[in-house]
């Protein structure tokens, strides 16, 4: 039976939510947990892979398990067996045609910035020094919105690659000397976030004078700005019909 | 010349605020970056002591230097030389009558709590994995506001000790899943804000059935609850006259 569960993870100590031979991964600790508790071999498919460091707060994900199980119970066992930095919740059971990754409709991440050294946020935030003007940031930040090809923020691309996502949502918020930087679409291109993020710091700087509207309709990776660290990214939220 | 700073950090690694043979504290620290950087003995004053494992949003602090000083300069430089969860900000010079303790007027207190395993929190909040009735916690929380004895809430007591703190802020509100307890006062009694949480979760549990208030007016240290984690409390602000 196929089941579908949210996991949260600190990317922090980690290669990526992928199994790479470089490292320890969220993938490969919960196939462990999950093939200890349910002493099978339980293979896990992320909605997607998240960079080394970045962190998710509702990553989506299935596994094939035999026969039913006690969901809260297996949440429990499974949590047990999980390092402080990962944790899964809401495993419930989904039809077989369910799929972590072709079956997400929208995905939402959120990016986080500070302006001085916060050792509260210091797994979790990008500290920009410079000064910034966030106005310039919310204004270019706006044109993301819509349909567009992201080529120009996608770091190595292949010629057959799909860059055309549909961005629903954007906002800048400011609370307690954190800027949040949010983003949503129905799908992303490789570092998409972190090159936008960078990029609007760059503008926000005055490092970069182009617009994001006219890098976007570029298309050019050379015209973008830095990539941004890692450490602020988390991917918010994986939406899917009926779950 | 006498200087204010506000000093943040993630308590987690340290034994408290107080310097300490046991282990490392937040003030030797500060002092040790201080003195190296201004080449002098500096001694750090703080508003409060916090104990181990205890984080500070803004804890309050002064310190005295010889003369005047490039405060951005200086704030650069100490944060250069303080571990990642220890920063200082806003260091200006003060008039030698103030001090960080006795000049502190209100002081605020956030505590976190989390009901599941939340890797993004595990070093701010605690995780209580019981059903806790949030209404009853709230409701019994207000009974904390005014003037009041806090003998019940604070470990230990000596005969002449004040007891009577002045609470006009209590709050608990939640976002992301994260349950936060606000309370301010004129000051505080050892151990106040810990005990009050764990005793609000152990009457919202069901585990304790007498009210916070009649618990309060009893004054007795037997009737409180369990003393709840260092890890969710946080100083959030220390607030002064015209500072």
């Amino acid at each position: 039976m196929r089941y579908f569960f949210r996991v949260e993870y600190d990317g922090s100590a980690y290669v990526g939510w992928q199994i790479q031979p470089n490292g320890p991964s969220i993938q490969a600790h919960l196939q462990r947990a999950l093939s200890t508790v349910q002493r099978c071999e339980c293979r896990v498919v992320g909605a997607g892979r998240t960079d080394a460091g970045v962190h998710a707060r509702a990553q989506g994900a299935h596994t094939d398990l035999p026969g039913e199980v006690d969901a809260r119970r297996l949440v429990s066992s499974v949590n047990a067996l999980l390092p402080s930095d990962i944790a899964v919740r809401d495993i419930r059971p989904v039809a077989e045609s369910f799929h972590a990754r072709f079956s997400a409709r929208y995905r939402r991440y959120r990016y986080y910035l500070v302006e001085r050294k916060r050792p509260l946020w210091r797994t979790r935030a990008w500290v920009v020094l410079h000064t910034v003007d966030w106005d310039a940031v919310r204004d270019n930040a706006r044109h993301c919105l819509g349909t567009h090809d992201f080529g120009a923020f996608c770091r190595s691309t292949t010629d057959t690659e799909n860059l055309v996502c549909t961005v629903d949502e954007v906002a800048l918020e400011h609370h307690d000397d954190v800027w949040v930087f949010t983003i949503g679409a129905d799908r992303f291109v490789y570092t998409m976030v972190r090159s936008v993020v960078g990029t609007l710091i760059d503008i926000g700087r005055g490092r970069l004078t182009e617009s994001l509207e006219s890098i976007l309709r570029s298309r050019q990776r050379s015209r973008v700005g830095e990539t941004a660290p890692a450490c602020g990214l988390v991917l918010d939220d994986v939406t899917y019909d009926g779950v």
